[in-house]
Order: structure tokens, then C-alpha cells, then sequence
């Protein structure tokens, strides 16, 4: 075999070729204004059942989507005991159980419900029978990632809502919606999170007021196009203001999960990236904080 | 601009383009048995200072490492309250609190010790003042995979440690380890979880036997290599007969990372993947249940 001076040269050649090459079609896909495109009927791949998810490598829902890339953009909020919760659930708990002076390491117990933090809802979440998050197939969890701003309207209403238009405008600009997409609603929310009251914004009969997803759009994201999941940067995919779950129950009825008080989509192109959803894998859960990640 | 129908058959075009182009890079490395290599200097983007890691994306640490990939492998084992923990530790706890039929949804609470499941160790697990998980910049969390097989060893030797040498064999056959690389120990250790007595390996005295990383290698990892972090397929970084924590120490106080527990090695090329590390956001965390998957 080749000695490894040799390999490491042939090596350094090949990176340097492979990451131009790279750089040069993301170059070539900003110039046409294109996401990296989804592939008609390339979501047959993810149907395929998977006895051993541990032992069987998943082929991707939308392997166009998998592009070479070079920024990391956290997508996940760091959870304290005061950030804000859905009314009804706990905070988090952390109880410390050794320290270095101590006991020569350091270590915590905690404690928290489920939906707290940037976390998963999955299907079981308002579904009886629907999958709990722990077996969400792995391959559903790494998604062309679309991001829709709707932060100016969000600035002046904080009802505002992600409707079918603002769908249908994304795709005038970056074309079809990606098989396998994973959408996000990126209505500027987070930057009320330095006052929490401010991330609830209840009103003086304890309404809250918050933007969110309409249900038609759910319909129609679930409906009329293929995505594996869709996720907000406030609360709750259903808006503050809903009186009833529809959108949940839209996006968790057809088997699709949600992520909310996602973070940092502000630095994340509107079309181009990879998401990746570090989803909780403890045994039963209706979803459970999650690392998500944007490659770009 | 464009019609949608224009875009579309661009992006289809481009779609396929894209994707032979990414399978053929693959094919070439493959026939020539190498990694998708690491480049020299790559690594120094990472050191920028970055103030606010929710708004400012992160370039990776080595960008060669990022080439496409199409298939995902799960890393992260499903927790339930019988996962072996490390003695001392809490195992996982699930509360249910409401559920579908009674209440419209289905939500649990959770509590657990920060070292269950596949799970991190972050620096300040061991050493005072050392940084805690949430605070790792996203950047060390994506990283080239290099998984360094010990299986045949730990077959007839539940003692066996990842050697100094074994390392340099991996670097013979696939190259210098790529900057900023995750390395893995895969020792096959986890077809012992279906018993989980098997898993621990007590002997009659209760000294624990399972495989682990020789502080050696650790000391090598850290000094003579670029690494973000050191997983195992076990329960510990120390092999299990370990009266010290000298890998720990060695690779936590040097800043790095580890995971442990990690699932579906055997799965995964020993060179060329990528690791999305989706470790916990929770303040304070010494650690904590880490869902990780592998590209490639």
C-alpha cells in the first residue's frame, strides 16, 4: 500500500479540489437565486422500513439536499429554569449532585417536562397511537431546511401567522418546496426573550399573543407538498391567540413533528440549508428538548 | 424573475447534477481508500472569538470534512429506566402527566442523572472551571468521524483499551487524522446491552470489565492530534477495570468532549463520515443525554 506520506499528499490534493468544487456550486446555486433542489419521488427512499435503526444506516429523504457546507448555526436556546414554558408545564430543574472540590467531578440531576426549551413535539404529543419521538426514523431528522420570515408583519401584530401566501411567496422566489423539507416559521419572537413576559405576551384577561402557524398552512404543507416536519420560533405552532390546537393536530395527524422556540434563524439563509434535529430518545416521548442544528 | 415552472426544471437539472457529481467524488475516494481528508491551517477559523453563538453562525472547524453525504446513521441509543448507568447515577425516570384520551394531549415529565443514555461529558465534568456542555461553541459539534475498530481485541479481552497504536494503524491505512476530528472507539460493546449485566461485566469482587480509551492514546489525541472530542461505545472513556479517571481527566482537561455510550458504530465508515454532535442545552451541564448522528 501506499506509504502515509504519500497518501497524505494525494489526500491534500483531493481536499483542496473537493472543498473549491464545493464552494464553487454553492457559488453557482446563489447566483441563480435556487435552493439546493429537491428530487421528485427521491421520499420513496424514506419509506422504507427499517427493522434496526442502531445497525442500519437510513438513506436520506432528499439526498440533494446534502451539499457540502461550511457554517454551523445553533438552533437551540439555552434552558434555564426561567425560560418560558407553555402554561401548565414545569420548568426545568437542575439539582447539583457533586462537585469537582468535592467528589472530583461534577454532576447534576435534572428534572423537566417534556415541552420545555427548543423541543420536539412529536406525533404521540396530540395523537393516540401516532409515533412517539424516540422512533422517529433518524432519516426524517436531517431535512433541506426553508425558512419564511414573516417578521415584518409579526413587528406590528403579534397575531400574525405563517399563511398559505407566505408559502406560496417562498416558492416564487426559491422555487418548489423541497421533498422532505423541514419548515420554519421565523417571526423574530426570540428577541423577547431577554423578558419572558414579553415572550408570552398575555393580555389583560390572560390571552396570549403570540405568532404562529395557520392551520391552512398546515394543511397545505402536509397536503399538497412533503415535509417531515415544521417548526416556529415562539411557543407553539398554533399561534397565542388559538383557542383550539388545529395546527398541531394538522402537522402531528399526518405523522410530521414540530419544533418550537426554535432559535437563531436569523442568521440562516431563507433556502440552502441542512437541518439537523438532535431529538430526544428517551423511551415514550411525546417530544422532549432538542439540539437542532442549520448547515450551510 | 423566473417562473416557478422555469425554476422548477432548473433545480431539477441542477438537482441532478449535483447529486452524480456528489456520488462520483464518493466513488473516487473510495477507490483510493481514502478519507475525505483534513487540510492543514482549517482548523484556525474556529479559534475566532464568537459573541453570541445564537446569532453569529460558526465556521466548522475543518469546512473539508463537510462533502455531501446521503446516508444517516442513529448514534444515540433509546433511553429507558434500564439503560445502564454508571454506578452512582440515577437512572432515567418518566412521569406521565397527561395523556390523549383524558386530556387531549400526551405529556410526560423527566428526570435522569446527567451521565445516562449516549451522553456527553463536557469538560467541567471533571475539571473545576472547565466549560459546561451548553457552552461548547456549535462549531466542535460537527466534526469529521474517525472510528477506530478495537473488536476483535475486546472480543476475547473485555479489558482491552484503545491504543497509542492503534491509532497510528488507522492513520497508516486512511491517513493523518483529519483536523478537528471526533475520534471513536467501536469495540462492539453494545450487543451486551440485551443484558445489561453483560454490559457492566462485574466480576466477583464488583470491578467493573468493559473496553476503553488508554490514557496514552488520550495524551496522544490531545497533544500530537487536533481533536473536539472521544467517544466510546461503553460506558466510560476509562476501561472499566480503571481505578483512575487519567482518559477523562487527560481529554476533558484539554477541553475536549466525550461521548459515551455511543450506538450504531458498526454501521459507520472508519473514515469519512461526519458527526453532528446534538449535546445538551440545559445551564449548567456537566453533561448530559446527547442524541449524535453520522453522515456520510
Amino acid at each position: 500500500m501506499c506509504s502515509p506520506r504519500v497518501m497524505a499528499t494525494v489526500q491534500e490534493a483531493m481536499s483542496r479540489r473537493r472543498f473549491l468544487g464545493r464552494v464553487g456550486a454553492a457559488g453557482a446555486a446563489a447566483a441563480l437565486g435556487t435552493a439546493p433542489p429537491g428530487a421528485a419521488g427521491s421520499a420513496q427512499e424514506a419509506a422504507t422500513p427499517v427493522a434496526n435503526p442502531m445497525a442500519t444506516p437510513q438513506a436520506l429523504a432528499s439526498p440533494v439536499a446534502t451539499g457540502g457546507f461550511s457554517r454551523v448555526q445553533d438552533l437551540s436556546h439555552v434552558i434555564t429554569p426561567a425560560f418560558p414554558v407553555f402554561p401548565g408545564f414545569r420548568s426545568l430543574q437542575v439539582t447539583n449532585q457533586a462537585a469537582v472540590e468535592a467528589d472530583g467531578f461534577y454532576a447534576n440531576d435534572v428534572a423537566f417536562a417534556e415541552h420545555t426549551g427548543t423541543h420536539m413535539d412529536a406525533p404521540a404529543h396530540f395523537v393516540a397511537g401516532g409515533a412517539t419521538a424516540e422512533r422517529l426514523p433518524a432519516d426524517r431528522l436531517v431535512a433541506p431546511l426553508v425558512v419564511i420570515d414573516i417578521g415584518e408583519r409579526a413587528a406590528g401584530d403579534p397575531d400574525a401567522q405563517l399563511t398559505p401566501d407566505d408559502v406560496l411567496a417562498w416558492e416564487a422566489r426559491y422555487g418548489p418546496l423541497p421533498a422532505g423539507a423541514f419548515v420554519a416559521m421565523h417571526s423574530g419572537w426570540e428577541t423577547r426573550l431577554v423578558e419572558p413576559a414579553r415572550y408570552f405576551n398575555a393580555d389583560a384577561a390572560g390571552a396570549l399573543h403570540f405568532p404562529g402557524v395557520h392551520p391552512d398552512t398546515a394543511t397545505l404543507l402536509v397536503g399538497e407538498r412533503d415535509i417531515v416536519g415544521l417548526g416556529v420560533d415562539t411557543l407553539s405552532l398554533d399561534f397565542g391567540a388559538a383557542t383550539s390546537f388545529d395546527t398541531h393536530l394538522a402537522v402531528l395527524g399526518a405523522g410530521k413533528y414540530g419544533l418550537e422556540n426554535v432559535a437563531g434563524l436569523a442568521a440562516v439563509p431563507p433556502s440552502g440549508a441542512t437541518i439537523v434535529v438532535g431529538g430526544p430518545k428517551h423511551e415514550g416521548a411525546s417530544g422532549g428538548p432538542t439540539r437542532a442544528f442549520a448547515l450551510f
